[in-house]
């Protein structure tokens, strides 16, 4: 049986869903395969429960940090209880009631490329009359330590999914869902040790990672920074794991946790059917997300499985900005380029304890990349607001200046409570705003949002 | 005795501190002229002590709506400790040590104008070579209702610095400072009536005023509005009080707030020696916070004393903006235009529960102001960071856009925790960012700030 559509999307995460709803906002008919669950890994197995864990995990943080306050205390029950409504018990009902209001057509199955323009999911063939969309994200990678897929380590998924708190929890990797889920579980009651090869949150500025391994340290966590487990052994499946670690000790725990990073989910979709290498990432996208090179320009990539920004947000973003230029392209209009996406201010904001938020470059990369920059540097608990905010407040805030174009090209903020500031940076970077007119964006007072003004005080404005 | 400096500044609060400062650092010399604490309203009866009560009400109110956080509650005693240790137990020495710091002379005592470029303080001469800056601020009013200037009224000042909890408050006025303190007051154990003669916060979004009057209902605040006090009387001093209100009945309590606005402390300054009126706003000033009219340019007012918004930030703003005017004369440089104080981005958190964040114009001054408007609005609880903020997260968010300039020239949230969510529309809205660029200012996933994609997307973007 053959179906055509304008627009055929495999995956059914929110960047597939956003190519599809803009698509079909735009006049054209869509279609999504998907294997698993509609909403993909955030709505599962990453945003949502790390969240629906993590919220509660800051509020008694702060509130502890409160004089005042009294007897605020985590009752893992309920937190556990919490994410699994977040995380919608793992059913996809009211993500597939969204997709028929947005009338788009749902296809279960795995979604495999046959040649230009069409999909083969089980007996069914879809065409795209105009254009194929990849949005099959990514999984979490294994690293290659001896005997760890073995132990049957945690991913991502069972790290947000787990119905019960370990005992003993061994996390390897230091990026973000590393320490997020640290975070998590030891709160939740689990003692963790934490493995990383270098800092933690490699890649921002190094004082985030300083002040969140501060915090997992003082909240209990055993981290150790500069090491690598070089082996893993669970001898009795569902006993205790072992990791060897090369500076010279062992872990002992219940569970393993692997946070080292992201493959792409492009393996079994039959990229090879049109000269593509299988279990590739699709990372050759113009501004419009359409994949280089491929004749007719038909094939598109958008949020992890392009590999520009692993971050919901931003795959998000690249949908709506493909599924408006398949739309525009089907009605005979080439997009501006003012529409095309930007990867000048991609955000992130990191729900540990303290929470970093951060935006555009560090001043490492502006550098890197040959930017003529000033770094200004303010601490964090001297604002007003984060005093109010916490007794004993203990942050941080770096502000990256491009000094030929007098404008702000990236910020980090480390704090407890940071990571609703961080927007107000994407804006000024993102809008490209003088800083002889940020001057005038006013922070109210007492927030902690004063941070802005400081930074552009100490810049010497 | 005479003493000459560049600039004499009467009044050291946030305002006079920061034109004292900015002119130091450009070069000047500057005294500040204080008959109170240095510091100001702000740091020992507004600001400070308020925001120290109401951070941990808001930190118990958001922890009792996150299913898996269990005992938070407010202890009185130490909220009250914690006020007195932001208001610094109402000593200034810690602020005398940053003028001493700042290289700024403090005079203490009335300072009174005596003529052009003099103030007189007790026995002391103090002459500008440069200008005067009045920056006296303002006192609470207390309405002309029969009764209650004999009734003793708390004002602002009592409502902020009590030592105790009254049993029973009743608070006349719903602006900021009514619904503020009858939040923090309710929240440590007093029953609060509340009277407003409108609904609350007016200037604001209606809907604004309306979360907060349910919020306020919700904790048990007795919430009147339409209505007004006619008379009020305390028989005997440190009795109760009685108030008659214009819908028929009355209201007994333990103290009365009057919350009904303010007066400028310009009484008792010497404006008469200048040919200005005693009692009056100092509000016709230009842009560099200059008041027009006087022989020679060497008065300038900055803060609530000139009427333009009445909020510590703004203050602060308009000082710095003066200070380095005052400089620049001084120098013989007139200050660009585009230094001038702006009036079009004016930010205010109100942090009640829920919290009010606002900025530039309101839909209805918009289009009184005969702009072009587009008003969108969104529901605050409908996005994902909300539902992880708080269990049954109710809010909302309007955006008022101007058409013919497609920028957003006014914005307000109401909600728990949305008072640091408002400096990114300060900053699009002082920048001028163009809609089709703050498309590319994506907030990150899930935080509350995806708001502001929500009311672009709602826009039609």
């Amino acid at each position: 049986m053959t179906q055509e559509y304008d627009v055929v999307v495999m995956g059914a995460g929110p960047a597939g869903e956003n190519v599809a709803d803009r698509a079909v906002r735009k006049g054209l008919t869509a279609v999504i395969v998907e294997s698993e669950l509609v909403g993909g890994e955030c709505s599962y197995w990453a945003c949502m429960p790390s969240k629906a864990l993590l919220g509660p995990v800051a509020a008694v943080d702060d509130a502890r940090h409160l004089e005042g306050v009294g007897g605020a205390a985590l009752e893992p029950a309920g937190v556990l209880d919490r994410r699994d409504r977040f995380a919608s018990h793992w059913k996809d009902d009211g993500q597939v009631t969204w997709l028929t209001g947005a009338h788009i057509e749902l296809v279960r199955g795995q979604g495999r490329l046959t040649g230009p323009k069409t999909v083969a999911v089980d007996g069914t063939e879809l065409r795209a009359r105009h254009a194929v969309a990849v949005a099959t994200g990514s999984d979490a990678l294994i690293p290659p330590v001896p005997g760890l897929a073995e132990a049957k380590p945690w991913t991502s998924r069972e790290a947000t999914s787990a119905k019960e708190v370990p005992k003993r929890l061994a996390v390897i990797g230091g990026g973000v869902v590393g320490c997020e889920l640290a975070t998590a579980w030891q709160a939740l009651g689990a003692r963790v040790t934490l493995i990383a090869r270098g800092q933690l949150l490699g890649g921002t500025e190094e004082f985030a990672g300083q002040l969140v391994a501060g915090g997992l340290r003082a909240a209990g966590v055993d981290v150790r920074l500069g090491a690598s487990a070089t082996a893993v052994s669970r001898p009795r499946p569902g006993g205790p794991v072992t990791l060897t670690v090369d500076d010279g000790t062992t872990v002992e725990a219940d569970e393993v946790l692997a946070a080292t990073g992201r493959t792409p989910r492009t393996a079994d979709i039959g990229l090879e059917t049109i000269g593509l290498e299988p279990g590739s990432w699709l990372d050759d996208v113009d501004g419009t997300l359409r994949v280089n090179g491929v004749d007719g320009g038909w094939l598109y990539a958008t949020g992890d499985v392009n590999h520009l920004a692993l971050l919901t947000h931003m795959g998000k973003y690249q949908a709506r900005i493909c599924g408006d230029a398949i739309a525009a392209r089907a009605h005979g209009q080439e997009p501006a380029a003012t529409a095309w996406a930007d990867q000048a201010a991609v955000p992130q904001v990191v729900f540990t304890q303290p929470e970093v938020a951060a935006v555009g470059l560090t001043a490492a990369q502006a550098r890197a990349a040959g930017r003529h920059v000033r770094v200004v540097d303010y601490d964090l608990g001297a604002v007003a607001g984060s005093k109010l905010f916490a007794d004993g407040f203990s942050g941080h805030a770096r502000m990256v200046v491009d000094e030929d174009r007098h404008t702000m090209i990236g910020a980090t903020l480390a704090g407890p409570g940071v990571g609703e500031l961080i927007h107000a940076a994407t804006v000024a970077v993102a809008g490209q705003v003088p800083l002889s007119q940020l001057w005038h964006a006013v922070p109210s007072y007492p927030t902690m949002s004063e941070v802005w003004l400081r930074l552009l005080e100490a810049y010497g404005l």
